[in-house]
């Protein structure tokens, strides 16, 4: 239950509403998104004591609504903030005109093998860096990134090149450690319920890249980010990468439909990473030029110098020749859709 | 198993080809796509026995290649005819650069109703009219369709118009009577394996529109489409229009990566129904977006004057003014790409 | 909408029900369900109409009670008919304390072949013999089965051991001749929205054997049924078989839970086959046992002599002492559950 | 790569082995299953340098096998370990003839309430006692469980009753707090790729129930049973508990072909979570005497004494009265399959 404030109300009315709240054994939290302050009402409660207490509190001075969220109400949601979110990322606005290209290797190999791929795609147009530190894999035997190395080579080709970096953190304890260095905090799918984690990114003040699971409704996705917005990060942008199917042609299905019913739930950004989902390169230019098609906000792509040889998905990642032939394509369909891929300053 | 005899063998050694396999109790068809003749062994043999059989023809005179279909060869195939199939509806030429628009409601209700419908799509620039006169219904007590009075109904529309009509057929008796009518026979989702229905299309000289199925592989659909041409016909359009996922946002989740796969598999046509799968009519422009970014030869949507009183589909249909926007909006999209949506002539 | 007119109602009451539902320009039909009449609404209404039809209905005389079975009247269910409905195959008595044990191979591809496991599954115990003359497959080139020869041959295994057979009917052409060899009509997985070929079915006086479709939810496998009931064909046991999802170590993913929820619906007998859904022998024993536990009526295996010289799903074909080893295995679960494999008379 | 030393090979050689990988930049891990030495190279490598490896490793003294186990080696394996894992938790020896059977409530909702299920389900004799005190919530705004008051309670009702408890830890930190109370730690569906709790429940000497994820593989449920028997825990339970389908009559669709496979595959012990899978309380009995027929080591089922005033899931939980009676329907089934489901000393 959710019981939103006059904007305009003095303290007094918001402590008296929280007394009464008390008096039924619960302990609201106090939100205060945009100009408002609204009490969220953690416990479950039974519809018949939520009936008594709408009326209750409806009966005070300076409450305005009272909303079972149970219904639809959500930090995350249109009803609460109509206005789009938008998310400065190096010459980007995520969430406005603007489309963000992400690109980068699955994983950051080495210093020269990123640094090289970052001169690349830097050159070509991408707007922000992407390449993994810290992996997560299947198998305990798979290698799992350079750590804090790899953090620091990104950060190196975040110096060279003027673009923001987007790694991913795997647990709790390393969000410090990993906001040191990123500009933005990916959540891996296999993660997107790994609650202490949502918590933790969202006690800082990295915007974060939320990736939906593989298994994930669209609806629990935006319950995830809802974690991060109830810790006071609202930096918070969605990310489609394929969900599990019977198809077994492409590694997971991508689930464009995403896209449009994202944007009619919730005022945050939404990108689409059509490496992970297709699993196979020859089908990320059709599927990224479908996602800015779409509506989508941003793209991740993958791209290495040399996929064969890539230590993980080398399957998925553009050549350089690819991404190049993909960004001339791209820039039109996003001009098609009233949208605009923005370019470095020479 | 299949023999592909060299182009200019003459008739005695194509012959003896078919006397050395019969040799071993089998009995081989005699296919002739193109110029060449192929010969179709459709009796399942052992690996050890196709080896030898292998060995045996390749010694004949006239024989070119033998080649075991388990692996990828099929009619379908981009290896068997890499040139892409194009088929001539109305003023497009399906699978060239032309973008296929084919609009109507999802039942023919009553001949005012579809006529008042086709008379705005039309002038909307529709190329193709689509509309139900025999519909498949998951209950037996559902509206099942005006059946020969809508195919009537479809025709004058035509008349009218000069535009194309798709409609379905549902079982083999009646492919004849839906065939006098209507110029692309329509294999909807739950039929896509009703093997009898698709050898009696394949029968017929009229361009088919395959549905894929709910929870069919792009293999099998691709396997369903080898069952017409090995009939001779030839003129089959694929359509992507959303597989069974656990997602319940969408009626079904539209897999896009099938354009991409399906054009590398196949020369054949392939098109997009983003209505049936999303359920929802406001996902449909960014879906249909989506698929001629992504590729599509062109795409199926519902159209309807009073949705909401539509009999069947209503929730998922467009408005005439969606038509309209969706219309104005698909144009740069497909210019974006290099395709174009042929207009009217005036 | 279904109009139940009381038990002991004159026809003239019927006849005046009739009326006003012409009145309204509806074609009510006459279902008689044990003694009871009524009346089937199958034209799709309004809410508002149905309202107002409702009201009317009931002030007449003989009306006992109107629903608009959108909700969940239909014929299968337990609301419309409680006390299970039984079928007699054989010497077991299909949805009563018997369990049935059907096996045999996936087709029938010889005389002998068939006659030799027939044999052994008949001294096994098995309660009705399966096989396929007419055989679906995905490719258009794969073996499809003995036709009328193979009906032939199963027939002669029934005269030889007296019991009855199970074979698949594919198109609504060849329910006929199938019927007339056949003991029980088999409805292929694929086939299950074939509506043509449910109502063929429903018009004969053979038992059907009903599968779910790969991709089909319990309710839409329920509405199938109801195309064979509302045809007059109350003999349906409906067949759990597997359904599609993203794990790869089985065919098909077989769902248990599909036992008690159908029970809970329906009155129809639930049997299961674990054969295909598993698609490997050696998961088939704990899948049969598991079935059986889980409160089945019966349960479909597939037999073979030599399995691995199978011209379709050796690999999932029990060898006889497979068969040998299930059947005693198989008892003791069935009667800790409450049940009995009725053996032969001896 | 894995190496296999020769169980009486002198260390020397071992940490001569050790040294030739160290000559190629690689860092292998010691593993000592068993009596055996065993070499874990953790690094990926090419399919070149393993071969090249391979021979060099081979030809060293003490060397008894190399072994790549991108294959199939892995230390859950068969092929590793063939006899079963057994676990002794309380009167039952998991994994051996056996059964175990845990019960009680989704969550600990208060000291009395928890008394009272456990009283009941002791007395009728439950092997262990389950509860959540740290619960995973889909929204941030659902009740999170009493948390270490939770794990008193618990503790508490062991002591009563002499019967283990389980009880799910949600992330790393707080692994060892539960371990201090709980006898089996539960990683639950939405963290079996949680790769940083899998590591430290690894590290403890607790036994661990793996839930399968709602969308994973079996073979990605073994990878990650993998990952804590790495660390030197080899007391691991693995859980089926369903997975996502489209099917909405279930919660989740019990797959309970992942007995008979997982036992294929692996030495550990299976059980089983009906509750879950099925949502509906009405279904468990069924699924539960399924799940022991097909194989399993036990089940874990919710039972509640009022469910439907529970604060999570009591639409799924058993009254007393239906655990009662599926304690006395599930003896005769485990019987029948050769298993026991030990009772209380009296």
């Amino acid at each position: 239950m959710f019981v939103t404030m006059q904007p305009s109300c003095p303290k007094s009315q918001v402590a008296e509403a929280i007394q009464a709240l008390r008096g039924h054994g619960l302990n609201p939290r106090l939100i205060q998104p945009g100009n408002q302050n609204v009490l969220g009402i953690v416990e479950e409660i039974t519809a018949e004591t939520a009936a008594k207490l709408s009326k209750q509190l409806k009966a005070l001075p300076g409450v305005e609504e009272v909303c079972d969220f149970s219904k639809s109400w959500k930090l995350v949601s249109r009803e609460f903030k109509n206005e789009p979110t938008t998310i400065p990322l190096g010459r980007v606005e995520v969430g406005s005109r603007d489309i963000l290209v992400t690109a980068g290797p699955c994983a950051v190999e080495s210093e020269r093998g990123f640094m090289d791929i970052a001169d690349k795609v830097a050159s070509l147009g991408a707007g922000a860096l992407r390449g993994g530190a810290f992996k997560p894999r299947t198998s305990p035997y798979s290698f799992r990134g350079l750590g804090e190395d790899g953090l620091a080579i990104m950060a190196r080709a975040r110096e060279k090149h003027g673009l923001p970096i987007i790694t991913e953190v795997l647990e709790p304890e390393e969000v410090d450690l990993v906001a040191a260095y990123a500009d933005v905090l990916q959540i891996g799918a296999r993660n997107m319920q790994n609650f202490a984690l949502l918590e933790k990114v969202g006690d800082t003040n990295r915007p974060v890249l939320l990736k939906r699971g593989l298994m994930s409704s669209l609806k629990e996705l935006l319950l995830s980010a809802e974690y991060i917005l109830a810790r006071g990060n609202w930096q918070v942008m969605l990310c489609e990468r394929g969900i599990r199917t019977f198809e077994t042609e492409t590694r997971n299905t991508l689930d464009l439909s995403a896209v449009p019913i994202l944007k009619q739930y919730t005022h945050l950004p939404v990108v689409v990473d059509p490496s992970h989902a297709a699993g196979k390169r020859e089908l990320v230019p059709s599927l990224a030029k479908a996602a800015v098609a779409a509506g989508a906000d941003g793209i991740l792509v993958e791209v290495h110098t040399s996929p064969d040889s890539a230590l993980s998905d080398g399957r998925q990642s553009l050549t350089i020749d690819g991404f190049k032939s993909l960004m001339l394509d791209l820039k039109p369909v996003a001009r098609a859709v009233g949208r605009t891929i923005p370019e470095a300053a020479s």
